[in-house]
């Protein structure tokens, strides 16, 4: 039994699911539920699909089905953080990576920038390519949304059409301050993250990202490549937001 | 200038130029002194060759050389925090991608761990490759070591190997206890994150890791893939320790 002030465990069904009496868990939460954890009838439980969450009861456990009542409505999941990262348009390979780990992560937008030193333009192709990525590893990771991914833009439109955020850092490898002061030192909840293409962003751009709001800061002495640098500073975000105590 | 509250921003250099008078940079950093972050003669900064670090100070800033000198004599670089990955042998690309961003992550060391759901044993070729392959990502990130990858061996093997850790993360999806509460409540220098292959832990496994110290721990809901969640894992534990303010 999960200890009280523990998190209840949360598993993925499907909208329709959710809307049924009782919630009949699929082939994976029920292998989940039954075989991996263990669980028995009687467990509270949380449901979500996504855009709603119940708590729940287990009321059946065994190999050929796993079932739960709801306790209480579903209502609208709160998305703690909102998390953004913009990606300046690296190689191919590369994006693919950032789409596939950056829906994983959990991030809710995946912005393709179009930088100076991006050395390609994607056409409707490439798009749909990285919505494919997206939608199957939100599938595969059990997540119930799929990251919005807007065709590519340039700097200053993407940063238009984001609006202003809580929290927005430029990864430079100028930077000197490391990402954890600004990170720990604001309250947020929506948080965007700026990354350049294999090259880099340019002067130029770093500065029209800081008459944004951007704050240029540092992954540490280290310079990681593109697709490495935005997934972990987005790591860092979820971190400190969703999975680290307060204060 | 940096303000004297900030640190040093710091360059690599090799071993042998360290003990050189004048230091004189190297084509990359070269670059990225003269021309990415413009910073000119007496500007104070640090330099170091991945075992030593010392202080200086630019005394020559063109497009053809950049130079500085020693300020005190090179000093044996503190490593604030040892941190070793267990990996769950898992396909080859995954590992592949597993050494290459761990390196460039920091990770010290990278331990394949031969477990119940390994489909695979690899040869000394595999062996080979993955530390190649880290040479290389070490060299691209202006990294001054090479993270350590022991042969492949047992779970249990790995562990006495590897010794007591201060802190001793297990990744495993039935986990409710969030990773930042670990991470966040314990002081370390030295830490651990054991993740199993792409079909998990085993129950004995988890077990096992238990009893040598391992807190099993949660990164959310979602399940994330082995090579993202072994990567992400670290990134937080390096963040807390090196990139965010104390307390």
């Amino acid at each position: 039994m999960p200890r009280p002030d523990r998190p209840l465990r949360r598993f993925y069904v499907t909208p329709a699911t959710l809307d049924s009496d009782p919630i009949v868990f699929g082939p994976r939460e029920a292998h989940h539920i039954a075989t991996v954890l263990r669980l028995s009838a009687g467990t509270p439980v949380a449901v979500f699909d996504g855009s709603r969450e119940a708590e729940a009861e287990l009321t059946a456990v065994d190999q050929a089905r796993v079932s739960a009542r709801l306790i209480g409505a579903p209502r609208a999941s709160r998305r703690p953080v909102h998390v953004a990262l913009l990606q300046g348009v690296a190689r191919a390979p590369r994006m693919d990576l950032v789409v596939r780990m950056g829906t994983e992560v959990g991030l809710a937008t995946i912005h393709p920038v179009l930088t100076a030193r991006s050395l390609s333009s994607p056409g409707p192709g490439r798009l749909a390519r990285w919505r494919r990525i997206a939608t199957e590893a939100a599938r595969q990771c059990g997540r119930g949304d799929v990251p919005e991914i807007p065709p590519p833009a340039g700097l200053e439109a993407t940063l238009h059409a984001l609006g202003p955020q809580d929290l927005f850092l430029v990864l430079w490898e100028g930077a000197v301050r490391p990402i954890g002061e600004v990170i720990a030192g604001t309250a947020f909840a929506t948080a965007a993250v700026l990354v350049g293409p294999e090259g880099g962003l340019t002067e130029e751009e770093v500065a029209t990202a800081r008459a944004a709001g951007g704050c240029v800061v540092s992954l540490g002495p280290l310079i990681l490549r593109t697709e490495t640098a935005g997934l972990v500073a987005a790591a860092m975000v979820l971190y400190e937001r969703l999975l680290r105590p307060r204060g």
